[in-house]
């Protein structure tokens, strides 16, 4: 079907992946992960990120998310996210139902907590008075919900304060390959290396067909995670189809020439379009999504030649979200016919 | 890797089920099942239930299986389930954690629950005393987890005591092709004629990579499942490669053609093994599952032919499981190995 | 001891109150409320709030909220509240815990909320989209966390907004008695009459021990609350002892007459305080709480006076709570102080 | 009201408490349990069971199990116990919603557990396979709910096996105080002393109004619990009246008294009853209860004189509860009675 600009999750899978998974389907391997496969992808998983690190394989994002956190929390516990993160604005309460806790969540102008916004809201919340909910986890989601990324100095001030408080430092990173590809830097630069602690490892945004995995980059954290990840319902019998789909994306490079190319795509897109009269680019592009204020009149036009999201109703903001499959034939033609459009 | 005895699960996916993912890697399509893969699935599993069925396809079984449940229950409620019922032994206690609400089991000779004995569980659990968990659900399954099958008008016996009762009528159908290629009759004979309201619609242990259905057969159930499904994390982004599987596999013959194959492999086992010294058969075969107490210096070396689980260390009785992709030559091999270890 | 401003939970209970519980201890009473006290306090809230209302008792108020909350919802659904609602601040996440779902909380300057921000948050919420939390309670405090109160017409103004788009309709009434001496007016005026849905109906503030109700104004709202409150842990074994002291509230002017007397004592108080150099004033008194700001080096002072809280550390806004049992001497000596402290 | 053998719950409070109770009504006292009362009662409770211990005040007995269990456990662990113990059996299913987990239930010929059961529970359980829910609480109830009652020893070689499992100890003590005084021992003997972690400390029943203690005899075990309290709707504000009724039970001999006279009275009873044809006692009477199978034409006869519960009606087993405030001639009466009617 036809390339749409309305979510990464629109795009099909790497011809690649859907190789790694032809070969993984060979016979018949134990099930639930006692297997070559995922102990290779474990393996590969770990040489990103660090020996230590215990990676799981979960089907999709939400389910990563929530198993992490439900790993790490009491239901007396708060987590403190940016109001846009996914965990607060589009698991459907996922997070809640499955931590029993509380968000916390902080405005903010570009999806991207500060240090100072952070220890603010834990000195507001009553830490050690049993009325209110204790801060347990920070979550920062890399990039962010509106396309922005956080610098590794940025993170590493976040763990900081999440530390100082005795807090979990967890990262949503559906599109951490993203991040990584505009800042030029590894996985691990932006994660184990700047304090993280448990990870929420984007596939299916990035080339897979399914699965995520979540990786506790400090390995004490996952004590007893096997059950959490079953008791939630996220522990796949032929895990296999999962893993293999990993090491294709991560063993080489394709996990960054995938995330590279959809940047570029999203570049290219924000070129074209920051000229044209009526459109507003509100965000900075620096991963592979470009959020602008659109003529209300040019919306529903632009949609039927390429389909997006609205991302607010009340100022027109819409969303375009590039992928590792969009095609520079995609985007220009869009841009021309913005321009075209822009100029009747 | 080598063929073995210990799930349906440890066989990878069918050609024609792989052929049709390829296939559906084709080009953008919307996200979370707004696209022609699943309303083509949805419209093949109507035809098969009834078309005013509700199905929704979630990521495995346990996924299948507590949505479905928690989507009719609240925490006072209790689910009536054999003991032997994967809800209740091999699911780590996700039904208790997404329902909230408690687990009443049965034992069983066979797997199989009766009529009077859900009836006078129901009459025993003290419906209308506010002590006491409230019976909502009687979930049974189908084929069961040993092996043996219930008949249509078992079926329907179950579902009138549930019914008498106000009690929501749930099949755990992980294996129901099996049951419905033993029965030679239908899916829709043993689910919607016969008085089942909410079916777990296997779909991984018959071919498929993963997946499975929620269907409600009574479709005033369904209302408010999509919250349902997301919020329990259950929501595949890229759901058409979900739905193309359950295509591949319902809308041809190719659901019977794999359990019918599976089931004969079953009975090829069961007649080699039948009259083997020092094993005996524990369980009708009716369906992919042979039971059988070994003589307890055979079991190793028997794995060590073709790996399976010994399903329980005190009585010895071990399970052997086929699967579509079980060939006769694993068999001869397994019972021959048998044979020749029995004899010494 | 020293009577002081800290919550109206400091104080004790009123003498007509502790008598009527002395007369309940008379000789056996079926438990769980199979008696005539409770036959008879429930008699005496459907006098107040209609003969169709549906009352249970429960230990508390958070009791009152959560089950209340929980009866009405589904774990993907929402509350929309005040961020300064009971529930959302002071709670320590249990309605999070109990109902698995949201708290969407709305800042407020005053602690009520308008038509106009539910409107919008609604709006704002994604009905319909599978991705967000479903609102589906609006909860609002009679009087508020910050000693304001909702005329009638607000309530019912409110009250539309939810029931127009299928909300029900929640009072936090934990200080009703205090916001109906306000008005002047029943507690059916401010409840049954302006469309409130669920009210957790309070006593421990104004003169009782213990014990809150939670009363569904819509009676079909209550079906299986009673196996709610079990299994949430809010069913009384003797509750005659709950219910008794409702009874000695309700049943005359008592509940009016506390109320009124607090309020009296925070007008007074507000009264003294509202020309003291270094104390402003910073919301409507009308209830029996008073907000104020004070100057820094006074608050540690006056605490040693007549202890109370601070509510907000960073502007030293303070929180001064009046009860039935405050005399005017305590007021006038706590306002000498302040005066003079202030004039130093 | 006239005395029944329904339920302890269906006395009153004993003078003394209820003195006691109107002595803590005595001005202001900050909410919460930080005042002298709930100070002197943790005092008091701490000379019972060890300096070490860390009691809380709650609700009801319920409420106590629930907290407590969901302290110590994760949604995927589960607690070992008798069939009839309360928790699995009339608390409506809340200790799963509490703790998300769940019950194994093990059947029993008088309510008490046994080693080499819980053992061959646990081993069956299938530890450390993450498809089960894995063992983590083992809780007995003393007296048990068939009013049997465990010997000290019998407690230790339970906690052995608990402990030598990584299990946690807990005790249901609703009537922990009828134990003791069958035993003739203290509290400390058969908990603290024989390995207990956990403790529901009864009040309710042996002549408070209401309120219990969750008491931490392992004191690691209670970091975080306030918070689990007040998240629980479990914290009283006005948390004295809870606290001066523990007092006025434990301070002196109250509490043993008014269970030795329980207990006198059930002996009394089986005395009287164990010879009265129809009327076959069914259990050992070690506590405040008496069992009995009563012929079918007696039993609504028998509640007329005085009321009791028909335990089992399949086979017309009944239950009749003494209580603290029984009279002989209360005994005597329905003795007499129940040999005339058996005489007709």
């Amino acid at each position: 079907m036809d390339r749409m600009f309305a979510s990464d999750n629109a795009s099909g899978a790497h011809p690649d992946v859907m190789a790694a998974l032809s070969a993984a389907n060979d016979g018949h391997a134990h099930a639930y992960g006692n297997e070559p496969w995922t102990e290779r992808a474990i393996a590969v998983i770990r040489k990103h990120l660090g020996e230590q690190v215990e990676p799981s394989f979960v089907f999709n994002g939400t389910g990563a998310n929530v198993t992490g956190l439900s790993a790490v929390m009491r239901p007396f516990e708060a987590i403190i996210c940016a109001t846009t993160a996914h965990i607060n604005s589009d698991e459907c309460g996922a997070p809640e139902r499955f931590t029993g806790g509380k968000l916390m969540d902080l405005p903010t102008a570009d999806g991207k907590l500060t240090p100072a916004q952070v220890e603010a809201a834990i000195v507001k919340a009553g830490v050690g008075s049993e009325h209110h909910s204790q801060p347990r986890v920070l979550s920062v989601t890399q990039s962010t919900e509106y396309g922005t990324t956080y610098r590794p100095q940025e993170l590493r001030a976040l763990a900081d304060v999440a530390h100082a408080h005795g807090l979990v430092m967890h990262m949503d990173g559906a599109r951490i390959s993203n991040a990584a590809a505009f800042l030029g830097c590894g996985l691990r630069e932006i994660t184990t290396d700047v304090g993280i602690d448990v990870l929420s490892l984007g596939g299916a945004k990035n080339g897979m067909l399914f699965g995520e995995a979540v990786v506790f980059l400090d390995p004490k954290l996952a004590e007893g995670f096997r059950f959490t990840r079953k008791n939630s319902a996220q522990l796949a019998s032929k895990m296999r189809f999962i893993s293999a789909q990993f090491t294709a994306l991560l063993e080489g490079d394709l996990w960054v020439r995938n995330a590279s190319h959809a940047n570029a795509m999203a570049a290219l897109l924000v070129a074209g379009m920051r000229d044209v009269p009526g459109i507003e680019i509100t965000q900075a592009v620096e991963a592979n999504e470009v959020f602008a204020r659109v003529r209300r009149e040019l919306i529903k036009p632009l949609q039927a030649v390429s389909d997006y999201y609205l991302w607010d109703e009340k100022s027109d903001e819409v969303r375009w979200v590039t992928s590792w499959d969009t095609q520079e034939s995609d985007v220009t033609r869009f841009v021309a016919a913005a321009i075209a459009m822009a100029g009747e």
